[in-house]
């Protein structure tokens, strides 16, 4: 579908009261959520619909990290790895992550990267099934689990079968070790029913690894009751811990005992200090840990969490769907089919972004930036925009809508400094 | 060796000129490296011999942390990774890390923990080497490396042969892949020839791997001379990057092509913004890289690492040995053999920290940390002393010295509140 070829005219905002920007604010003024955006430090005049890639900076963070340096690095020096609790903060930020996904926090893990985890669980779960060869994903999960998985294979002798995204359990089979999905996709913020995968691939006695980079935070979530095995997730998506804060893991408190990790290392150790010869995993997922804890990032993410203190988790999710709800419902009255929505229409399959198709997709996303509405990008025809619920407000949307209809109307995406496209978009 | 048999007097400090205060503050204003003292933010009052555990804070780092969190975080938002340079700067910490390492900028890779390139770099070794089983370490390596070793060996089925410190090329021979050393002993000090141990294991058709983590920035190195295959190290020690702060890795450009490391993940990927579904490593290092680059602290690091751009790196190894040599014979005329020096005399064969062993070493260090001088303990017996030739005077090491000699003569280490022992120490 393209600009050019408009098949119907679109509603006229003011000429709807139920779509105008009154009943945005009406939506705020009723939200199950109170709006938290007044802990956000979000620039004046920017609508931030790119909180699915990098969250806000909240109030606070700023504060932190500096006593962190100069408090506690600068002044406490040697000693804050006791006097300031930096050895405990992979430990304090998993208990705050725990409630999030509905794990004990002895099975929560933080540190590394998204990717390190994800290599290190996967290797965790192909060791606790040695008789089978094979790890399913979807082709189409984001390219860094793939990679890892393919990664993994190789060094293990695997076999990686990649599954329909719109059946994953139809790939699953008595050969399967592990299957590991994205919850919500990256492109099309499709989501997967977590529940059922996790029982069909344990119906067939494989383990199951959830990708939760873009759920968390934006939605509750309960490993416990669901029984998952593992899950991986970044925190600097809808947890807001900063550019490259660190991941977690979470690993089922019934796998503890018997998981082997690849990356043995003295913060896994169960007591490091001892600096022995041999190794001896610590209790829990903190056997995971393998380095120094990246002190700086950990004392942000702990900052940036302390938000969702007073967050109950199933208004979180109330507000996510009413926002992408009403994305869908403004941009189908507004630009009917000049855009695709790829999004799932039912709101129980989606996660908290709304993706379009355009074969403009970059050059819309650019014009829609130079507006201050701040979407992004996925190659080769999306424009992703993500509702953070603690922070977007149904007058974003509103707002954003409005200007995606003057950016179609005005052709602007065909700008020519819209040609050359960014590194990262 | 105990405090309560001396078995000889020591020298009274005034009584020997050049073993007094004013020998000490001369041998500041006559240092090949001029102090650069001012550049960081020590507390009044401290002297800080534990520069080799945990580097102290520079001057800028704090502004730097600052204006990448408010400023291209909260106000730049996702556009930070290109505006900002976010996406580049492993690529330009690498680069000033290269300068003292002695590395091409494309050989290094900054990112991770060391513990996490450490097992990057052996699973790499070994697939170099694919008909050789064996990887050598020595016994009182740091203890992640015996970890992560072997936890190589077991994920790959290879055998973990332990060698002298006294002689590691007696344990090469062909059936080795790697040989994997820490240039400089964390606990004695004592440092390797580098460039001869490359050469035996070189001549066995072995691959080298050197942990850097107690050489870097207290003296020039060069992995391009000495034909280093492998190098990892840390940048929170010398470096000064400041708590758990991102590693580094080298790799040798002769290997660039052939190397293939383990966790292949998006970061690492030649293209990773194509989000294709097959991996193709990057040129170079920055095959080495697998997650989001850890922003906060690598904007730490760069901003610490710009003081070494006003140093020339063999005055700070002059500096190193002046110190360190300082220290031993203030030792040695002061205390005799109520302390055991267990770093090598000659200062060819040492790194930049002295340690002194003593039955009671624990309460020697708090009770010197105590009256403001700060090195730490080493189970079970070792206080270890650090000299940052970029901040620790000649005055600091007399003083440090005196505090020692009071310390001991007072029995303070003896205190009841040292006898429990922190998690660090």
């Amino acid at each position: 579908m393209s600009s050019s070829s408009p098949t119907f005219p679109t509603s006229s905002p003011s000429s709807v009261p139920s779509l105008g920007r009154e009943a945005a604010a009406a939506k705020d003024a009723g939200a199950a959520l109170t709006s938290l955006r007044d802990r956000f430090l979000l620039p004046d005049g920017v609508v931030y619909l790119d909180g699915n890639s990098l969250g806000a900076l909240p109030r606070g963070v700023d504060e932190r990290v500096r006593a962190t340096v100069t408090g506690e690095w600068g002044a406490g020096l040697i000693g804050s790895w006791n006097d300031a609790g930096w050895m405990d903060l992979p430990r304090r930020v998993g208990k705050r992550i725990g409630r999030l996904i509905g794990a004990d926090p002895a099975a929560v893990h933080v540190g590394d990267s998204t990717s390190v985890l994800l290599f290190k669980t996967m290797v965790a779960a192909a060791r606790l099934r040695p008789d089978r060869r094979v790890l399913v994903l979807e082709a189409t999960t984001f390219p860094t689990d793939g990679y890892v998985a393919a990664g993994v294979a190789d060094l293990l002798g695997l076999e990686l079968r990649w599954c329909d995204a719109a059946d994953p359990a139809a790939s699953l089979d008595e050969d399967v070790a592990l299957l590991a999905l994205t919850h919500v996709d990256f492109r099309t913020g499709a989501m997967f029913d977590m529940a059922a995968l996790t029982r069909a691939a344990h119906d067939v006695g494989a383990l199951v690894q959830w990708d939760l980079c873009h759920s968390t935070g934006a939605m509750p979530l309960d490993m416990g009751a669901i029984d998952a095995d593992f899950a991986v997730g970044c925190s600097y998506k809808y947890l807001n811990g900063g550019p490259g804060a660190p991941a977690y893991a979470y690993v089922a408190p019934r796998l503890h005992e018997s998981m082997r990790q690849p990356i043995t290392a003295w913060m896994g150790h169960a007591r490091p200090f001892e600096m022995g010869l041999s190794y001896e995993a610590a209790p829990g997922a903190a056997r995971l840990a393998s380095g120094t804890p990246p002190v700086l990032g950990l004392s942000a993410l702990e900052a940036a969490l302390e938000i969702f203190d007073d967050v109950v988790l199933d208004a979180l999710r109330a507000q996510s769907v009413s926002l992408t709800s009403w994305f869908i419902e403004l941009v189908d009255a507004r630009l009917g089919d000049r855009v695709e929505v790829v999004t799932p229409r039912d709101a129980s399959g989606r996660g908290s972004q709304v993706s379009l198709r355009h074969d403009q997709a970059y050059g819309i996303v650019q014009a829609l930036i130079a507006r201050g509405v701040i979407g992004d990008f996925r190659t080769p025809d999306l424009a992703r925009f993500g509702f953070a619920p603690l922070y977007v407000t149904h007058v974003d949307v509103y707002d954003a809508v409005a200007a995606l209809v003057e950016v179609l109307d005005g052709e602007e995406y065909a700008r020519p400094e819209y040609a050359v496209r960014n590194a990262v978009t």
